[in-house]
């Protein structure tokens, strides 16, 4: 189980840290020792809005070969879903069987076509902007049509990354993260279609 | 108001990111221009237990000029509680009016002495190590002794950092930027003392 985050500038770093953290904890814990990851991007580091700088492991690489590609949001997002670089290369995910975004990283899944004839969501002041993308836009907190899984605004990414983790390690091993992270979701809506 | 974010290796990437998202929101939203911060570290780079890579600001500065100090945790935290360089380099924060920590950086500003006489918690798994360091460990999950802020694990970073927005621009405007962020919190126990 190989993951490629995919940053880019103007990211939201809790979109991905959210969802970052309950996911390293399998590798932590023990649960899966097969579980692996590259930060991926189209540049050798990416910044946030405010300038803070992470380095990244892969250059633009064919992401063929991941089994899941996560995609947080941030404004960062607006150019990019027409930017014809960057999502020609997110295009090379058409294969990956689990797509995976927070916020309005979906919009950039959409750009790639990757929403197509689904349902999906985004950050709750953006549902018009990802109509055009997709069959149908949900107010839930996490939309998983046939494993591309969207959520909503930034903290969904917490509640995203213990859903992951249960289809990763199972409800139990799941459970032991949480109380790990001392995290307690408020309660939210979940959609679950083509599973 | 400006701010020192401590980082260092094998940090605890979301104790620092679930502060970071709500403050960073008060500039966002333009409730506070005078708002600004610098990473700092021991190192022009810093990296967590599984090699991402943060860039640093700052390479130890005197930390005498900054308003607040915010100390993550980490796996890092444990050995540096006991290196003389990095704990003399923490100390030069003893005037800095706000010291705040989450998760075991609590180790850290109590290595510095800056616990001493105070009440405090840290992640529920090593109450027994912050023991020698302060007057009094809590088990809450938010302690303020007179604006130096510690609290519990991982994500009570997010409480921690909204917490301090009320500090910073009061109850209406963090309201806002809660919404935001889309966070419900559950419900959790904060002691104030010497306030």
């Amino acid at each position: 189980m190989k993951i490629a985050y995919i940053l880019f500038h103007e990211i939201t770093l809790l979109d991905f840290f959210g969802f970052y953290d309950p996911i390293k904890n399998i590798r932590s814990l023990g649960f899966r020792e097969d579980l692996a990851w590259d930060t991926c991007a189209m540049s050798p580091s990416i910044k946030d809005s405010f300038g803070l700088e992470i380095m990244v492991d892969k250059v633009k690489p064919h992401l063929t070969g991941y089994d899941m590609i996560f995609v947080p949001g941030g404004y960062g997002t607006r150019p990019l879903q027409h930017d014809a670089e960057f999502i020609g290369w997110l295009k090379t995910a058409q294969d990956v069987p689990y797509k995976v975004s927070v916020c309005t990283g979906s919009l950039l899944l959409g750009a790639a076509g990757f929403l197509h004839g689904k349902a999906a969501t985004i950050n709750f002041k953006e549902y018009d902007a990802l109509r055009p993308y997709c069959q149908e836009v949900l107010t839930s907190r996490i939309v998983d049509d046939g494993n591309t899984i969207t959520a909503g605004a930034v903290t969904s990414s917490l509640d995203l990354g213990l859903y992951v983790c249960e289809k990763l390690v199972g409800k139990e091993k799941t459970e032991l993260i949480r109380q790990g992270m001392d995290y307690h979701a408020g309660e939210y809506e979940l959609v679950q279609r083509n599973i």
